[in-house]
């Protein structure tokens, strides 16, 4: 099994260059890169990061669906008459300092980060040309914001750095119109999706293109194949560009390059194709909400339990803040995102370059998830157990001389065969002292 | 010379259609309604009536000149990081009554009204698919201020409506990248211009189009020539709409329809084509100044001075207001139109639908100008002369049954004949009561 | 009657001090200057010249009526909650020129002006450690107004400097206690009004304090018999100062300085006591509108028969113009100020330091109203008689040799005894061309 | 020594009523539930909320010392001559919910709350008669927040609610012109502070005045004297009612109610009167800073150990918070409250109505702190041994059947005395799963 995972990384082999199909470009072999990063962080970031509130789907919400409750909100804290664009002078980014994001995200153990670079919304985080004062340069922040962390991602770290952009825009009329049209035209991909996606791979060589928006037309109205050929042939980033399957009305999951099917997907089986679970540590957003609740974050235990069954799977997590429209991360995101740091310290040996073992989870124990690397066996497991003995029903020992220790502790933990099938580790034979971390626990299991 | 004038407005025939060189656009006949008019009010409106401070050239005044003062009026009253479009919002217009507007310039005696749709600033006055969230529907008023003065204008008045259309924009990007690859791109003209041009047409059906901004390329790369001929062929106004000369580099007093040279153009002599005099009542901008000061204004007097001597000249007079960014029409403005319309109520036979005398102005008196209609000469004078009698040395009537009148009375005024040449009228004859009108005054000379 | 005039003002005679009841104070005699001085301009500025819509009681009308006109304008052009003092920190003030200010006053022939130090909204125009967070140097324009006008008034010209002040204040939450205790409190008057008042005496030493906002409750209440006890014995002002009679309920038109009786006061007949007429030139509001029409506005010939009808009966006209909020004067307060100089420039003789006549209005002709000074009599005429002659009734010379000139020209203009009473002024015998001024004209009478 | 510090509480007797001087007010015996109370909640929401930036001081900061980072600040970010007050416009509170914090607070094991009526800066946050447009009903947010907060803790829980005043306000003018007069004058303390003091004890019925801003005059010019006699004999809270000690310059850790001497006072021994350390869990600041950092908040275990240090010499903690301006308590602030809230769940019997010990803390191991309660004693420790055994000492059991079990289990632990003095607690023999928390542990000894 694990043999069916390296082949799933390789199939397909580039031999010469790739044609404008989806045949040819599903072939392309993922960069290495990318799987053996595991982490990501994903920022979302945006004029929907004013209002704050409800999530960045602010606007549709608001004007698309009509929801009540965000007509109430801004009958009652805005004028009559003040308009989505409205709010973009107020996206001040005062405090971004890109330094200390990059510092951050390195403290987190993250491999790559993903930046909004344009939203729904349409308005982008670069000076584009064909997004005239409805872009970060000419409104709000007066800054490159994409620009300005790719720069400090790549002087103060070795994470990668990635762009987000969304292929449709809710409102511009140019799109408007070509879906009046039943996309007969393609005025709106041709004066602003493809000038953009050309324009910043050429400005910022980013190592992932998230590609999004793209379930209301076909890829042929989107010119996805042509521009992903391009991609892969001829752009400064050919040899390490990763994208996603986001390019078309049905093909996600279908094609493109690793997949990421659904938001917050986590299928719990292994996959037959690399993927990424992409999901928020603000259970219900991805851009920041000013009246989030504690509540409303996953707990350092949550965050580390879908992080542990997503690469468990194949899958890397790409896992979303959303800063402030000052531009501050706050706190509590910048806690979860030290304490994965602080447990990636411990236990990354677990993690990084990890491929899926022939087993995903334990058949006897819930909550314990396995990975594996040169010739060892991780055991992830979630609750320490009530008896004190970890059962692992899926550890079948080659010899007495297999050993047992948790990561992060030198001391070898006693273990004894079961009758039925795997082993039972004594815990309890480690003093409180000496666990190395509060969270989920890692078993190094050699000579299994 | 009479002759002379009415062949200039016939030049060229229209026999079949009209192709996109000059040759021929330039010989397309002006439609009639035009050379009658004589009066037209300009309007200048936009993000600029925000600052409303120097003229309607801030942008550029400040960002593209670096102006001292506009450096200075910015730091002294913004907070850093100001950006022009942070203007927008705060364009609001809540005052504006399309239908108080119409009743003005119908008391004013204007025949036509041009308003801006869009100055060098590319911020559109209605909602232009080509420019989202650069426009008044989206940032600003939120509503259509092009369309909503079009329709009270006509459902008010029988005034006609003009639109003011600048071709470049200062700082478009793509306007900006077509000029630095030296005019060999034109992704601005086929993106933005010129689908704006023909959007306007076909929404609003204007009956001129005051095109500007012309003068940093010419106008092959505006397309002008092919947008002319499409307009005077097949457009929805073909048969009514007037244009001037401002199609591209060098065509100003040189291509297109009637002519503008330069602003406040006024020469003083009769003019081969028809032509516009395009000036201000606030001498020094376009654009509403909120510290503009009462001297800054034209007297009613000067005022009326310029448009004599403009039609008598042959041309028409195309008088400019600035509206405040609320939608107001400030009173000395009011006040200036409301006397326009007030004089016209007298005078008015002597101005509608004459033609320019064989003399312009009087060979003796300064200050004294000619119009004809059908067998009467009109002689207006700008100072009542200290002896009671003006003397009128281009006047040489037919016999003694030769009879002058003042415009606005029905007295006959006793003249006689001078030694050399021309006639002297007894002013005096007519009692102070009796003077129709406090500025400058028109005798009537039939038999002349 | 010249002579009851001059006994009116020198009824009471200042032997010792004043005492603080009515009888004492009524007795003062009134500051020559002020009788001398005929016009005044009165200015009302403040934050209620942020709204400027209605008028300046808009905050009562909003919040304290409820009128539904003021509350839809806050519903469509403010977010829910915006309140009055919200409009504060758009009182910029920026183009504030107080010496601009200062020349224009004195172009327009005033000989006094009175600006709001504090209108009824309790807003200060000028530091007052009474109304902390609530005055020109804390909140808007950041400076202080009263100061900064004084200055430049005594800098630039010999005009007088007064202030208005409201003794109450609509929402001051001390008044309004003091009130619901039907005033047997008094915190509001010992710890904001009397504070204020005694600080803008010292401070500016103004020569006019222009009382308002009396009529709630007794003099006894606002402590105004001790306040003005002090300003006649002891204040820096009290050879010069001038007061009007609002100290309390009931004193107007009864106690106090000069009498204003009610707003646009203007009774048509001769006073006993000196008395001012307090009129806005925009005819339905002191403050300044954004959207006052033209009309609103009273012409030049209205204001001016306004001004003279008043002198005439022995008032003094206090002519009101309402500045923006950014601290421009607009252009149409400009022209009207400009042209009551231009007026005063040529008829200035006939004002200035005159006095009633025996007749104040002509007992024939209508719009005909006289002034006196030394031994001449002045008759003010509105409307150029039809005839070419104007009919004097009142007026008796006492010999043939009684001279009637028109002021601003020398040419003596013939006149004939009427058979019952009066003369008969020949008009027409002045050329058109020597008509000194176009509005309201003036006869001087020698020998009646 | 526990019968010294219940003598420390029952000092004085209330015989009669108080005198207006410290000897009979100083002898006041302090309400009990007070003391039993342990943990009180201190809120610091006001206008320098908005900024959000440095500290609670920003004005000061800014405009009083004229630090030159808070001079970049506002230059960088706001208009030249924007000033504090215009902050508060801004002040929006539009998701300020009362009940949730009551929640929020219920589950933080909190028994008080006291939240800032008024700080320095001046502005109320309740709708004060002596702060008109200078309070919280009349610019920003439009809301009575002392008594919503005040409404909502007492409709939701039975924790008690307090309200902190300062005295003194910087820039007062009031203020500044009696310390001007070195304080031969009080207009400010008659007209602002004094009426402000019995208008929230009316109003609000507070069970804290928790005063500050004491220090630049005496007791005297605060007339503070008066205002406790009045307190503690006459007011509608003068039964419950706890206040501390910042009444006057050198009253503080000398008169009053509770000392609280110096801002994060802690003095690690036992204090012969009831005191009270104020602290932050944003280590620099008490109002909320949004670019706060993580490393900025004190870890849980940093502030459990300050409180256990606390109560454990005989004070309560008052731990601060700084909602924002938008009237949220952001995550990180509620994830604090949260965990304290479980560690009260489970070690809450050794705290709330606990008195210190007669050691407070261990003569032998660091970090073992001591309460008492009834025959118990509990000894509070930080760390967990490195050998597993736990040294305790200061403890001596009366006999071999003492007990020492952890709070929140039932095993009991062995123990054996050791050679000097005291005993080692074996922890090792709680299987981890079965230690109670993850933060300081708490060891009951039964028969010490």
């Amino acid at each position: 099994m694990k043999i069916f995972w390296l082949i799933s990384l390789l199939v397909g082999t580039s031999y010469g260059r790739y044609e404008p199909n989806w045949e040819s470009l599903d072939a392309r072999p993922l960069p290495t890169w990318y799987d053996e990063a595991k982490l990501g962080i994903f920022i979302h970031w945006g004029v929907f990061s004013v209002p704050s509130y409800g999530n960045e789907w602010f606007w549709w919400n608001w004007e698309g669906l009509n929801i009540t409750d965000y007509g109430e909100f801004m009958k009652k804290n805005y004028p009559p008459g003040f308009q989505y664009s409205d709010f973009a002078p107020q996206f001040t980014a005062e405090f971004f300092d890109p330094a200390k994001w990059a510092e951050l995200f390195k403290i987190s153990g993250a491999k790559y980060v993903v930046l909004t670079s344009k939203h729904h919304e349409g308005y982008t985080n670069w000076p584009s040309a064909s997004s005239w004062n409805w872009n970060s340069l000419d409104v709000g922040p007066k800054r490159d914001l994409v620009g300005e962390l790719a720069d400090a991602i790549r002087n103060k770290t070795d994470i990668r750095f990635g762009i987000y952009h969304s292929l449709f825009e809710w409102f511009n009329p140019l799109f408007v119109r070509d879906r009046d049209n039943i996309f007969h035209t393609n005025d709106f991909v041709t004066q602003k999706t493809m000038p953009e996606l050309y324009d910043l791979v050429h400005r910022y060589r980013p190592e992932v293109i998230w590609s999004d928006g793209q379930w209301e037309a076909s890829y042929k109205y989107w010119q996805s194949t042509e521009f992903l050929a391009w991609l892969y042939n001829d752009s400064p980033v050919k040899d390490t560009i990763v994208t996603n399957d986001r390019w078309g009305m049905l093909t996600p999951c279908q094609h493109g390059g690793y997949y990421t099917c659904s938001d917050r997907y986590n299928p719990g089986v292994l996959q037959a194709r690399k993927w990424e679970n992409a999901m928020t540590i603000d259970k219900v957003s991805w851009g920041y909400r000013r009246n989030a609740k504690f509540e409303d974050f996953l707990t350092i235990d949550e965050l580390l339990q879908t992080f542990v069954s997503t690469i468990s799977c194949g899958g890397n997590m790409l896992m979303n803040i959303g800063p402030t429209k000052e531009g501050t991360i706050v706190p509590i995101f910048e806690e979860r995102l030290t304490q994965v740091g602080q447990w990636l310290g411990v236990v990354g040996e677990a993690v990084y370059s990890s491929v899926p073992w022939k087993h995903q989870n334990d058949s006897v124990t819930a909550g314990v998830w396995y990975t594996a690397k040169a010739k060892n066996i991780y055991a992830f497991f979630f609750d320490w157990p009530q008896s004190g003995s970890l059962v692992l029903g899926s550890a079948q020992p080659i010899s007495n001389a297999a050993n047992v220790t948790m990561v992060g502790t030198t001391t070898p933990l006693k273990w004894n065969l079961l009758k039925t099938t795997g082993i039972s580790v004594q815990l309890d034979s480690l003093p409180p002292k000496q666990i190395p971390n509060d969270w989920i626990w890692v078993l190094r299991l050699e000579g299994f």
